[in-house]
């Protein structure tokens, strides 16, 4: 089966199954995080208290952690959660925000990746390159890097990591260790949102609880909050209106359809 | 005087007085509280900082509790700020999110009740049923139980526990005890944004620091939110489009008037 | 160069820098506090954690610090921040929110007041009158007072302080404590959703970023969110419809040119 008809199944059995999706993320984006999940038809969960974080996890189908607002009541919530993931086989996606800014991000994400095994990590390429040892230029939330060796860099990585890795932006890169795809679909409004980058994940933790594989998983994700992105872009009168923008994404993300995803996905498989 | 004349002379009321309504509430859906508090014609205030929450209280005409994100020491904020609004008599909303979800939450709900007393808890039929030790399916925040016995459900406990239940699903059911309605409005849409259950829990606290008592305030806030999602719907051009819902339904909160509330409201007595 | 000229030159200046500008904000307004930020040109950044903040602050342009949902660990956190700026000469604007509600609140903005200097101090007139020391009815967030003294109360408060102050309210009062300006654009629809303060203070700081003073930051932070809210409402079908008006503001906050400021800005030099 070719990759496109793959992520229509993923979003087909995703839908059916409603997967609970529990996460741990960032306050800036949590509201839009369980809004894109109800939208794609999973059934976000949000809680960082480290004495409920277990028993919430052993109920849920996939367990999204993200670090944007971390502190460090929180890591240890999202370390407890994880293990409990892990134990109970529920897949996890880390999102490391921001990880090049400040040593404590970094040890956080060392401690995480540490402790947990994690199913998936999709972070930009600054970000990615802080993981993977390569340095990246010392920035916010936001990256600046060249992408252009987003799809080498994911397989490398992959490999050594054992897990899936996403890189997002002018295009994506999504590999296994073995199978590495190139996506190209997405308008650059989605770097004019706030949170676009942690929806995508909390799309990713969807697929994962609706019992994909990581890797359909992420491909899956990625397209849909892409293709959303290049068809809200259209719907506008006005191509700058951002506040609008981010209204057609979700209006179109609760409207996806496999039509719709089969025309518009460009999905190139590198290796 | 007929119930719907009571809603909207208690709307009336509270957009004249523009309570003061603090609210102790969860991350997720903090933004949305507060701007559907505005629309309605109140002035949403929140803080959960344990030292100052009595003060802010005993400036204040109601107070939400909303366990969505509680952790350790907002559910200390919460019993404070429940102390300091029972001695100056300012009534409460209760939304015990989840309850079933995990032991945490029960307890901080066990623990709420032992030493608060609610003039309303509002929640989905799960809830509603943990709360009445009838058990309900272990799920995470939304329900999916079987709604048939709702009015007789809420009318036993509002006896027992000698406040207004509110059980909002399909359709509602209002009951103190003596008097209970069943409302029958609304659209499934409702259920597809994230927060129009802690919404309904703020536009209760807004009707009840609007003066109103606490059955008219509860059977109020309902009948706004699900008349405001049926409007809300019929806007729509697309009417799956989940974000311009959302953002339709706030439209249509500040722009409620009592013709419309006439017209469209569907309140049975039951007994 | 005239005043209207100079804040054309600051918006163009912060969209070629696109500074960053880190937050400790409350959690209510962060997404729309992010969200305005990008669509400014800038790159908000938000984190309380303490032992990153110090950090973050160093490698961003500016320092948002807004007490709307400040707690006793995220006051330390806004503490070290706030002296890691002062240090390396980043400019910082406080947003003194509710600081007339409790004492709690009274106490964390003198203490931030004592151990940091500020470039901006941005409230309403309720708020700015409690730091001016004349008293002020004591309330939630929102403002009540009569605002006929603005300009004198900006102006005295400035030269005593040391620092930029903007009263903002049906007309805006900025003053260095030499130059008093009043603004006089904007509309009551912003008063109807939260947060429209809050992310005044958010453009202040990106202005700040971007290297404007204080002054010119302060002016054209406010002429942008106050000829947003003019050209929003004038968008809007129905002038009620507040979720609407808000997706509107975003649009025009990231669409905004120097020609509509030339054209709609009212400023007036008082002295």
């Amino acid at each position: 089966m070719d990759c496109i008809e793959k992520v229509n199944d993923a979003l087909k059995q995703m839908k059916e199954k409603r997967p609970l999706v529990h996460h741990i993320t960032n306050y800036v984006t949590f509201n839009d995080c369980a809004n894109v999940g109800l939208a794609i038809g999973a059934s976000p969960v949000m809680s960082d208290e480290i004495k409920e974080v277990a028993d919430m996890v052993s109920i849920c189908n996939a367990l999204v952690l993200n670090i944007g607002t971390c502190n460090e009541r929180t890591l240890e919530s999202m370390i407890e959660a994880g293990k409990a993931a892990n134990t109970n086989n529920i897949p996890i996606i880390l999102d490391p925000v921001g990880i090049g800014a400040t040593p404590f991000r970094f040890q956080a994400i060392e401690r995480l990746m540490q402790e947990i095994r994690f199913s998936v990590i999709r972070g930009n390429m600054a970000e990615i390159k802080v993981i993977a040892g390569l340095g990246a230029e010392r920035r916010g939330v936001d990256s600046l890097e060249d992408e252009s060796n987003s799809a080498q860099l994911a397989e490398n990585l992959a490999k050594q990591l054992g897990c899936v890795i996403a890189i997002t932006g002018k295009s994506d890169s999504v590999s296994n260790g073995e199978i590495t795809y190139v996506l190209g679909n997405g308008h650059e409004n989605l770097a004019k949102v706030t949170g676009t980058g942690c929806m995508t994940s909390s799309l990713i933790g969807s697929f994962l609880g609706g019992g994909s594989d990581a890797h359909i998983s992420a491909i899956s994700a990625i397209l849909c909050m892409s293709i959303a992105g290049e068809i809200a872009t259209e719907k506008l009168i006005d191509r700058k209106a951002i506040g609008s923008f981010k209204i057609y994404l979700m209006d179109t993300i609760s409207a996806l359809n496999p039509a719709e995803i089969r025309v518009r996905a460009k999905a190139s498989l590198i290796k």
